[in-house]
């Protein structure tokens, strides 16, 4: 995962350069670029027109902006901002649109967001933004943008990939309509609330006509410098969330494909979207070995029960004195693990908590939803001990497109193919 | 307002050393503590049982804490932390219980608010926490307590300020019940959305026979390091918000008093929550020059129209070639200008954003209601041509216990009194 402190869209760093270049805040405040993180220390910021004395504190980060140019889309494998907004748009469609008036819309659709999240996370204003200074501070913004199996068809039948539809029904499950499966999904990722939810208003506003809000699921993590760069997120059990992720070569291969793993198209990728209700009342009047027991880990630090760190790997073999395995075939951990080559998905999950309602967000990327994500899903639905205190109440599949370079947008070749 | 690194609660400096100092992650992180504010530079931090490489970065804040005991309680006068969760309580109690009942409940709840604010706000979890591990980054954490007026009854009937009461009914409300009165409120405010949420549902837990929550608002502002420290948020509209707030000793007076001006007690103080939802699709429609003219201000840098900066002072008798003032008399700034030398109030909003739902809310403080809050909404209620956009659904009176020492509760001294 990429841990620079001016990110790239690792597609295609070549293209990074004129998007990635520094907001006005950016420069002003001393937060952007390479030059920067290069500089050691403290950033002497001054505002213009500020008054008051501004003391010299930590690196700035509010300019920091990842390129959206790029053989593929960002917000993915880079390590996952403070806040995330899941956009569900459904197309504005008359039943008697022909293909060629759903091609046109779709193409419009992915135009108007690529020419828009190419500004935004550069830190500029959509084109006649009635707020551009909202959009100063972008914080890593990203934009990512799957698409559902209708759309997918609209733009080219052929390239519809097999597990583009609704996962299976599992008995865990008690979904609810309002956070199902829409045309299309845009995500967005950054570390700032304000520039974030500003985005996400710029690009309903300007899709207005041509895709209605089906939902929003807003979610959150640790704060940008609260914890050090990378560091695993708690969900709301208190539980390390994450640990078992792919990293560095595994998690390359499994998002965007090699050996055997080929994604649905070159740069391309799958998001399934879950919406995980936890019930925080009933997991409090949980022990802490209860806990540490069905989920295979310890809570304090995440290590496995068979081993000492949060990233040992967990070894579900080992015994303990009275001949029982330290990790629990019914635990968290042991259902999720790998049984084959192939079953690696990355997470990049976010909390939330509306009213009483609190769960995560569980979001994975995998080239092939059915060979990666699917078995692991099934023996969790099957069982897993933490099902006790968790209910899925949303579930959606995208297929992500590949990325764009500069002059072209989000899915264009895919329209010629 | 405090600037520093690690703030001190600026009641009594002599008592907050021992609940001031840096949580365990803090130490961990290196993000913790005059110390760290005093070394310049990056924090190569590591994390035990974290095999991945972690690379130097700017300061680290989670381990920042700030002291809960001492004259004065914390999260009013120090610079806004990202994140606010207003909690509104509502006594637990039987109508048959008499005034020793009333009272000895009060006490406690206000006992066991003070116990878990001082662990909480130091990055340590509650006694029989379940989750301590998500106190560790309290990233300047605070607990702020007020009353309703049958709080303070109960406690010192002889101590309830004239000006705790419901404000007047204004032309331009629209107050929903949900968001009225409570007879307690504990503001939560944080730079990590994790240990806030965490410290909010402990108290809850910790009140849960004492006390029923009745509302909870939750707020955001840039967050921390993503703009330079104390620099202005930009609210949903996207003007500066709080460019005319007193500063220094002008603040200080205003909340906590001095020359004429007093606050109810000794070291407390009151706070005005107003619930301010505002069009954000009507006020998209009004251009640039309509926005600035109605505010007083430029959108962009926040300066009144008659100067430069945001922290120009707005001078009223400036007029354009054509004789007409250059800032309207029914202009926000106009209206909410001081024309009384103790018509200052220190506000500290936050935005919101919940479905189609946008606002901001409004927190200010000041010794008096009456004196210092009052004259100006009545001006603003009347006229103001930013009500065209706005409409305040809530609204509630507090009053601000004076902090307490260690070994001592909230309020103590006024059961006494």
């Amino acid at each position: 995962m990429t841990r620079a402190m001016t990110e790239t869209n690792p597609g295609t760093p070549q293209e990074n350069t004129p998007d990635s270049g520094p907001s006005r805040r950016g420069l002003l405040f001393g937060g952007a670029g390479a030059a920067v993180g290069a500089a050691a220390g403290f950033a002497a910021a001054s505002i213009p027109g500020n008054a008051k004395a501004v003391e010299p504190q930590g690196l700035l980060y509010g300019g920091h902006t990842v390129a959206f140019h790029g053989r593929r889309q960002p917000g993915i494998i880079t390590d996952a901002p403070a806040f995330v907004s899941f956009l569900g748009l459904d197309l504005e469609m008359d039943s008697a649109d022909g293909k060629a008036a759903q091609r046109d819309l779709m193409r419009r659709i992915l135009g108007i967001i690529s020419k828009d999240a190419a500004r935004l996370m550069a830190g500029r204003g959509i084109l006649a933004d009635t707020d551009p200074e909202m959009a100063e501070n972008p914080a890593r913004l990203t934009l990512t943008v799957g698409l559902g199996p209708g759309a997918v068809r609209i733009i080219n039948k052929s390239l519809v990939p097999a597990w583009l539809k609704e996962l299976p029904a599992f008995p865990i499950d008690k979904l609810e309509e309002a956070w199902g499966q829409s045309d299309v999904v845009v995500q967005f990722c950054g570390d700032d609330k304000i520039s974030l939810l500003h985005a996400r208003r710029s690009i309903q506003k300007d899709l207005r006509t041509l895709a209605k809000t089906v939902w929003i699921q807003d979610g959150f993590r640790h704060s940008r410098g609260s914890m050090a760069e990378g560091a695993t997120m708690r969900n709301l059990f208190g539980q390390l969330d994450g640990s078992g992720n792919p990293r560095d070569a595994m998690a390359e291969r499994a998002v965007w494909g090699g050996e055997n793993l080929e994604p649905w198209v070159e740069g391309g990728t799958s998001l399934v979207l879950r919406r995980i209700e936890m019930d925080l009342d009933t997991w409090d009047s949980v022990d802490r070995p209860a806990r540490d027991f069905s989920m295979g880990r310890r809570q304090d630090n995440g290590a496995p029960l068979t081993g000492h760190h949060e990233f040992d790997t967990p070894d579900l073999r080992v015994r303990d004195d009275s001949g029982f395995p330290m990790i629990s075939a019914d635990s968290h951990v042991a259902r999720g693990q790998a049984r084959e080559a192939d079953e690696h998905i990355l997470r990049r999950g976010y909390n939330y908590l509306e009213g009483e309602k609190a769960g995560l967000l569980f979001a994975s990327y995998q080239c092939d939803v059915q060979r990666q994500f699917l078995p692991i899903q099934e023996r969790m639905a099957e069982r897993d001990m933490l099902n006790e205190w968790t209910t899925p109440v949303g579930s959606a599949v995208y297929a992500i497109l590949p990325g764009c370079a500069r002059g072209s947008f989000l899915g264009q070749e895919l329209f010629a193919a």
